[in-house]
């Protein structure tokens, strides 16, 4: 099972490295990027384990250690093995 | 147009923020995890732009700027804005 987990910052927390990137992309002239938001992705092989279980046991780990629930949102799909 | 972009350490380059992870999973008690890789995911926000010239743009925007394809490969997905 492989879970590919998004890891962002809540809306209303300073995404100062979002803030940064926006500016660096200004500077070289992308006038297009309005908006940016910078978070982790996290791909997570997993043993053979069912989907309930993974969906129970992914959930576990980012409330326990992979976000921060205080300032960051998380999300995730899982998929078989590749 | 909203781009979804996901950049991640190609395969062979050292992991090692992904290491850091595993390891304190284990700790933790999930030995399910069998290898966690960790990458940026970057949500950016376009002006009205036609899809076309959003995925040229976002291509050079990662070229230029946001991966480092010496190490790093990148996917993206556009979709309208919401």
């Amino acid at each position: 099972m492989l879970a590919q987990i998004h890891i962002i910052l809540k809306n209303g927390v300073l995404d100062s490295q979002g803030k940064a990137v926006h500016h660096a992309l200004t500077d070289l002239g992308f006038n297009e990027a309005l908006d940016v938001r910078v978070g982790r992705y996290i791909e997570l092989k997993l043993s053979d384990i069912t989907e309930v279980e993974a969906e129970a046991l992914v959930t576990d780990m980012c409330e326990k250690l992979l976000a921060n629930t205080v300032i960051e949102s998380y999300r995730f799909s899982l998929a078989p093995n590749q």
